[in-house]
């Protein structure tokens, strides 16, 4: 890329003027700015940010930024979309999970990686930020397969339970396919919960819904849980690695659900990219990111390796792969 | 730069991959790496990380974000510099600024752009990562010029003090540099006049230097100003502004020191950049952040605006403009 053109004081300004831009990016979706841009095919800052009560000063800002790598075209206060807006909107949340969800922990890489400092919780990132980032994630790479999946159940599920749910999306959407079914959500992050709990309300699902915070890992069975037929965990599956403990965490997900009839499980695995200089968007930020936090990232011949082990047995597998070796298993109890 | 060659793909990839590559450059400064590599002409993950107890996967993770810009060269755990290697090595501040020292503030950059939150302490920064990146910043930047004006003094200062010392980098030199003469450093932040307090011990230098921790715009007068000769200001002059404030602080600064024969006030000036593509590294994330902060940049010709009627007079200018337009004039009481 940028190596081919220009003189190493550019190349190397463009990378500072790029890691503003993620900022600004990530900000802009926040903001409706660059919902605006794609909707109206143009913005204008002093307006925009009167309607937002919003600083004009910083508004004009972001889009200096945007502007910087291309994302848009400024004229002034006033910007309309560049070469690059189209594919910068399509990936906004990736720039969202690195920019605002792990910001803190890309902040105090060096705290993290000494070894003194590596115990307990030694990682701060921003649930609340990750969940909404991996709702937009989802949609982007795992949603079209994992629709197929369900449309391939050969039931309707009395109940489901995701684990590992985030901002609640998943199993909303579900209820909504399914008007008769009831659902559960885990998650172990409070401030995901809190969220997803509201959107229940607001999406007047409540009543068809609750959402437990709790460790999927070491959680208690509970009376709902006998009559979940349907399993859904995804981007969250490679918590339960390393290799022992996840054929224990298959088994225990079996014995948690004793009526379950399907598990789809959805997740990212370890790229085989060879080429330092051929990661797509995201590669890079989540694997350094579970690289500091000290998280196992299985790859597709891990996971074959553990359901048998883990009582499952695979039905189906669909490898999607659009970002980081996104990859669906529809699992039977075997 | 990147809009020549390759997809939209691949160049927002590349704005992603910068960004992750920011944050490891940061970090690989402050963890000793980039002088590693700098010194040694090489680095080898796993001896580095045992040499100074670093985990080892993530040490490889943050060579990989290097070499995914161009910085390193990359080969298994060893890496070597690449094309961007020096340039990014001698602007490894303005990263560390940014990436370390600004980072909550543009993680937060939607609260911090509503109106109803932009009053107190609407911005969290680090005020000792800057400090650190600042004494770099000035180090690259005012440094040859600064000493010019020193040399230029016609006397020796009895007493220097330097306003908004920051790490204290400045006032310890200048007590090398004149054995008889004694300093204070002046700082807002706490966290800053910690760590020079701290170095001044170091430097066997603590009976010469007392740092205080005082806001310069309301601070009271002390006995031990009577004596000051000699004014320096760096990187913190514009934080007078804007201009009806600006006059009044400068007519403060000469009551507060009513001997002093010298003022040297260094400072950046808002960019005249007319093209969002041309931003040198720093300009944009520097401005961006006075624009989310709130705070006004003057320009050169805003600053010789004031002098006259704030008790100065302009002896020297020296435009220096390495990176945000900086410039330093040598001021007598007028
Ligand atoms: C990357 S997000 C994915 C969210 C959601 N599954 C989706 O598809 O958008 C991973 C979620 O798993 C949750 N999580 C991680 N480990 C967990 C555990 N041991 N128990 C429960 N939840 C967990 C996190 O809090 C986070 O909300
Ligand atoms: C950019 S740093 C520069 C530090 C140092 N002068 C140098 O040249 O490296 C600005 C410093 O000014 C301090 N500062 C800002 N406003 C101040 C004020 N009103 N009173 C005292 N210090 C202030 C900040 O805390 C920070 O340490």
């Amino acid at each position: 890329m940028s190596d081919t053109v220009g003189s190493a004081e550019e190349a190397v300004a463009y990378i500072y003027n790029s890691a503003v831009a993620a900022s600004a990016l990530s900000a802009a979706w926040d903001l409706g700015m660059l919902d605006e841009l794609h909707d109206r095919g143009e913005i204008d800052a002093p307006d925009f940010a009167a309607r937002r009560q919003l600083d004009p000063r910083s508004t004009v800002g972001l889009l200096r930024a945007l502007a910087a790598v291309g994302i848009v075209h400024r004229d002034g206060t006033k910007a309309v979309p560049a070469a690059y807006f189209a594919e910068a909107y399509r990936t906004r949340a990736f720039f969202h999970w690195l920019m605002r969800g792990s910001a803190q922990l890309f902040r105090e890489i060096p705290e993290v990686m000494m070894e003194k400092n590596r115990h307990g919780e030694f990682c701060r990132r921003d649930s609340s930020a990750i969940a909404r980032a991996c709702r937009e994630i989802s949609a982007l790479t795992y949603d079209p397969w994992f629709w197929q999946a369900v449309e391939n159940l050969e039931f309707k599920p009395r109940r489901i339970v995701d684990l590992g749910c985030g901002s609640g999306e998943r199993i909303l959407r579900l209820l909504r396919r399914f008007p008769e079914t009831h659902g559960i959500g885990i998650d172990i992050a409070a401030a995901a919960i809190k969220d997803a709990a509201d959107d229940a309300d607001t999406a007047d699902l409540a009543a068809r819904v609750s959402f437990l915070e709790a460790d999927v890992r070491t959680m208690q069975s509970r009376e709902t849980f006998d009559d979940v037929e349907l399993i859904t965990c995804f981007m969250m599956g490679h918590d339960f690695w390393p290799r022992d403990d996840c054929i224990g965490q298959l088994r225990r997900i079996r014995a948690l659900f004793p009526n379950a009839r399907r598990f789809l499980l959805g997740d990212a695995t370890r790229s085989a990219v060879t080429h330092d200089r051929k990661f797509r968007t995201f590669t890079l930020g989540f694997e350094l990111a579970h690289d500091l936090m000290g998280k196992f990232l299985p790859t597709v011949p891990d996971w074959e390796s553990v359901f048998g082990e883990g009582g499952w047995s695979v039905r189906r597998r669909h490898f999607i792969d659009l970002a980081v070796g996104e990859v669906i298993f529809e699992l039977d109890p075997a």
